[in-house]
C-alpha cells in the first residue's frame, strides 16, 4: 500500500469501541485521511511511505475537540478573577466587551486562542462569539477545524442590531462556508434567558433545514433555574423541550443543575451535554453530574469555556479535571476513568458536533487529525498505562506534533501555520489598551 | 550594599502581609539569604552585585512547599488508577510495596520525585515513607529542603518491626540531621487507625521534647470516621484531642470530613491543615471545606499527596485545583482567590512545618528559596495580574530558575544537581520489574 506518511509510535490510543491501547503500531496517512493502523513490523513491510516519522516514547491520540469556547476572549484572560459572578460581568467583562469588541479584537483574540489550542493538541473547537466570520477566516488560515457559531442574542451590539439581524449574518456565514472541509457552522443562541422564544423557534426550524447543531448555554447556574421558574413557570430544559429543541442537534453547555427526570429526557431525546468543569468551578456555578449522565447513556463532551473563566484553553488539563471532579461528585474512585475522559475530549465531542463520521477517533477512512505526545518527561515516568499517564499526569507542552486532515500544523512543538511573535505582540497591544480602561488592573510592567 | 547575586524580574510576588505584586523590582541574594528587595533603578544604583541576572517577562515567587507527599511512590505512578479504594490498596499498591520497597526503591523513587518537584518550583517537601534516612540523604545531595518523616505504624515491614522500632529508627534520623539547614524531621505516625494509642502518646511527648511537627493523615474519608466511632466511640479528631495532640505542632492531612465544632477546635488550638485536593478527588475521599477553615482562621497548606493518587507532584497545578475547587465547594466565585492559593502553597506550608522563620516568603533575612517563571507563553498572555495568571494559567514547565538557600538548582529549566538520564533509566528499570508482577499492567513497549 502507498501512503504519504507513516508515523510510528510506542502507543496509539485510537478511542475505538474497546478503548484499546495499541503498542508499537504505526498510522499510515494518505490524502488527508488515515489509510491504515497496523503493527510496526507489518507497517514496515506493507507500506510504501513517502515519509516515515519515528516517535519513540510518544503516544498518538485523536485530535482533541474543545466543544465549547469563546475564542476571542483570550484577550480578557485574567482581567478580573476571584469576583462574584455579577461583579465580574457587570463591572469588568461586559464593559470591556462593549468598548473593545470589533473585527480586529476577534481576529487577534482568535489567533491567540488558535495558537494556544493547536499547541496543546486541540484540532477542532466549537465557538460562540460576535463576528464569527472573522473567527472562521482565522481558523481557516491556520488549517484548523471549527464550528463557527451563528450567534443570536436579543440585545443589539456593534455586530448586529436584533435577533433577526444576528440570524441574517449567521446565515450568510453558513452560505459562505457551505461544503468547506474544515469550517462548519452551528446555531449559537446564547441561552434561554438571553434569546426570546420567537428567535429560538426560528433557530429550531432553520437547524432542521440546514442540518446543523444548536449550541446553547443551559442550566449553568441555580439562579438561571430560579429566574426561569419565576418568569416562565417552568425550568429552562422544559421550555426548550416545549419549543421542540431537545434532540440529536442540541448541544447543551454546562448542565450543572439537573434532576433525574431531566437526565432521562436528555437520554431519550439523544441530546448532547458539554461539560466545562474548570469554568463551573471558577464561577461556582455548580457540579455537573457527569457519571450519572454517562450511566444514563447521554453523550457528554468536554469544553474549556472562554479564557476569561478558566483561564487557559487546555483540554488535556480539562480531561484531568473532569476525571478527578467526576469521581469526587459521584463519590466513587472508579467513576469517569481515564479512558472515558479521553473519549469525552475526542469522539464524544465529534458526536456532539455531528462530525464523528469525519474525526474524533483514529480509524481508517477518517480524517488524519492526529496528536503526538512525548511521555518521556520525569512527571510521566515510569509508564504503566499510557492513557492513565496522559490523563492524570501529562502536560500540554508534551504535545510535539499535530496534524489536521493530514496537514502538519505543529512540528516539534512549533506552529507551522501561525507566527507566535506577531500574535503575542498583538496581545500585548490589546493589554495596554484594555488595562488603561479597567481600574482594577495593576499598571503595566 | 554588596551581594553575590542580583535578580531583576518584571513581577515579584513576595507573599507579604499585603499580598503585594511588585513591578520591576530586584532581589539581592547574599550568603544564601535575601539581602534586599527593591525597585529596579534603586537596585542598579545601590547593589554591588557579583552577578546580575535579568529575567524579562518573568515572575519571582517563593519556593513552593509541598506539605504532604510520599515521594518514593513516584515509582508506582499510574500503576492502578480508576479503581475503588480498597481494590487499589489491597490488589495493587500494598502488594507492590510489600514486594519492592527497600532502600534502593526509596532512593530511586525519591530521586525521581526530587527531579520532578525542583523542575516544577517546589523547594521543600514534607514526606512520609519507609526508610526516611534514604530520602533525607537523596534530598541533601540534591540541595533541596525536606522534613523527613519519622514514620510510625503498628504493623511490621522490612524497614521496622514494631511501633517502638519505627520510633527508634526515626530518632536516629533526627539525631543524625540535628542542626542541618536543609534536612529537618517531623514525626509521621500514619493515622489514628494505623497507630495505636500508646505509640501516639509517645509521639506526643517526644514531639514536645524535640520541638518537631506531628504529620498525620486525619479525617481523610467518611469510612475513617465511621470506623473510629464504632471502635472508639469518638471521632478521630476528638481522640487526638484527648491524647493532647491538637496544637501548633499538629499537621493534619486531608480533613475532608469536618463538623463546624471541629473547625473551631482546630482554630482555637492553632492546629494546621494540609489540603490535598487532587488526591481527595481521585480517591473520592470527600471535599475539604477550605474556605470555611480559612475564615475560621485555621492555617491551611497544600500538598500533592503521593504520585500514586494524583498522579504528578505539581504544586502549581495543585494551587489551581485548590482555588477552583474551593470556589465550587463554597458556592462562591470569590472564595480561595489566587493570592490565597499562592499563600497556601508557600508561607502557610512553612508555618505548618514550623520553618516560616526561614522560608515561605520573599523577605530580607529569609533563606533565598526563589522560583522564576517565564509568563511569556501564549497561554499566559496577555497578562493583567501576575498572580492570577500564575495560579489559573501557568504550567510547571514555565519554571526556568530555582534557588534553594541561594544555591541555584535549576537553570533554564535544567537541573544542576541531578542527572535526569540516569534517574529516568532507573525508573524504567523499576517499571520492568514491577509491571511483570502486576497482572493489570499492559506488557511493556
Amino acid at each position: 500500500m502507498q501512503a504519504e506518511l507513516l508515523i510510528h509510535a510506542d502507543w496509539i490510543l485510537p478511542v475505538d469501541p474497546a478503548d484499546s491501547t495499541l503498542e508499537r503500531h504505526a498510522i499510515a496517512v494518505d490524502q488527508g485521511r488515515i489509510a491504515a493502523i497496523l503493527p510496526r513490523a507489518e507497517a514496515r513491510a506493507q507500506i510504501d511511505a513517502g515519509r516515515v516519522l519515528d516517535l519513540p516514547g510518544h503516544a498518538l491520540i485523536p485530535g482533541l475537540i474543545n466543544a465549547h469556547t469563546h475564542s476571542p476572549m483570550t484577550l480578557l484572560r485574567g482581567l478580573a478573577d476571584d469576583l462574584p459572578l455579577m461583579t465580574w460581568l457587570h463591572e469588568h467583562i461586559w464593559p470591556a466587551e462593549g468598548r473593545w469588541v470589533d473585527t480586529e479584537f476577534v481576529a487577534d483574540g482568535t489567533r491567540l486562542a488558535v495558537l494556544e489550542m493547536l499547541r496543546g493538541g486541540i484540532t477542532c473547537f466549537n465557538d460562540m462569539y460576535f463576528y464569527p466570520e472573522v473567527t472562521a477566516r482565522v481558523v481557516h488560515e491556520a488549517g484548523m477545524r471549527v464550528l463557527a457559531g451563528m450567534i443570536v442574542v436579543d440585545f443589539p451590539t456593534r455586530y448586529a442590531e436584533s435577533a433577526d439581524d444576528y440570524l441574517r449574518r449567521g446565515l450568510e456565514l453558513h452560505e459562505h462556508y457551505r461544503g468547506n472541509a474544515l469550517v462548519r457552522t452551528a446555531f449559537a443562541p446564547h441561552s434561554p434567558y438571553a434569546v426570546s422564544e420567537a428567535p429560538l423557534m426560528r433557530v429550531r426550524t432553520l437547524a432542521d433545514e440546514l442540518e446543523v447543531p444548536i449550541h446553547i448555554h443551559l442550566h449553568e447556574t441555580r439562579d438561571e433555574i430560579v429566574q426561569s421558574l419565576r418568569e416562565h413557570g417552568e425550568r429552562p430544559l422544559a421550555r426548550l423541550e416545549r419549543i421542540g429543541m431537545l434532540g440529536p442537534q442540541l448541544v447543551a453547555i454546562h448542565m450543572t443543575q439537573l434532576e433525574d427526570a431531566e437526565i432521562e429526557r436528555l437520554a431519550v431525546t439523544a441530546s448532547h451535554v458539554v461539560h466545562c468543569p474548570e469554568s463551573n468551578l471558577k464561577l461556582a456555578s455548580g457540579f455537573c453530574p457527569v457519571a450519572k449522565l454517562l450511566e444514563a447513556g447521554v453523550n457528554v463532551a468536554l469544553g474549556t469555556d472562554g479564557a476569561a473563566s478558566n483561564n487557559d484553553l487546555n483540554l488535556l488539563a480539562e480531561m484531568r479535571t473532569a476525571a478527578l471532579l467526576g469521581k469526587g461528585v459521584a463519590g466513587s474512585a472508579s467513576a469517569v476513568p481515564a479512558k472515558t475522559a479521553l473519549r469525552m475530549a475526542t469522539l464524544n465531542g465529534a458526536k456532539a458536533l455531528g462530525i464523528d463520521d469525519e474525526t474524533g477517533s483514529l480509524e481508517p477512512g477518517k480524517a488524519a487529525d492526529i496528536v503526538a505526545l512525548d511521555l518521556g518527561d520525569p512527571h510521566t515516568q515510569p509508564l504503566y498505562h499510557a492513557c492513565s499517564q496522559m490523563v492524570y499526569a501529562a502536560s500540554s507542552h508534551q504535545v510535539t506534533q499535530v496534524w489536521v486532515a493530514g496537514r502538519q500544523v505543529i512540528r516539534d512543538g512549533r506552529p507551522l501555520t501561525l507566527d507566535p511573535a506577531a500574535i503575542l505582540a498583538d496581545a500585548r497591544g490589546w493589554r495596554e489598551r484594555i488595562a488603561t480602561a479597567d481600574a482594577a488592573v495593576v499598571p503595566a510592567a
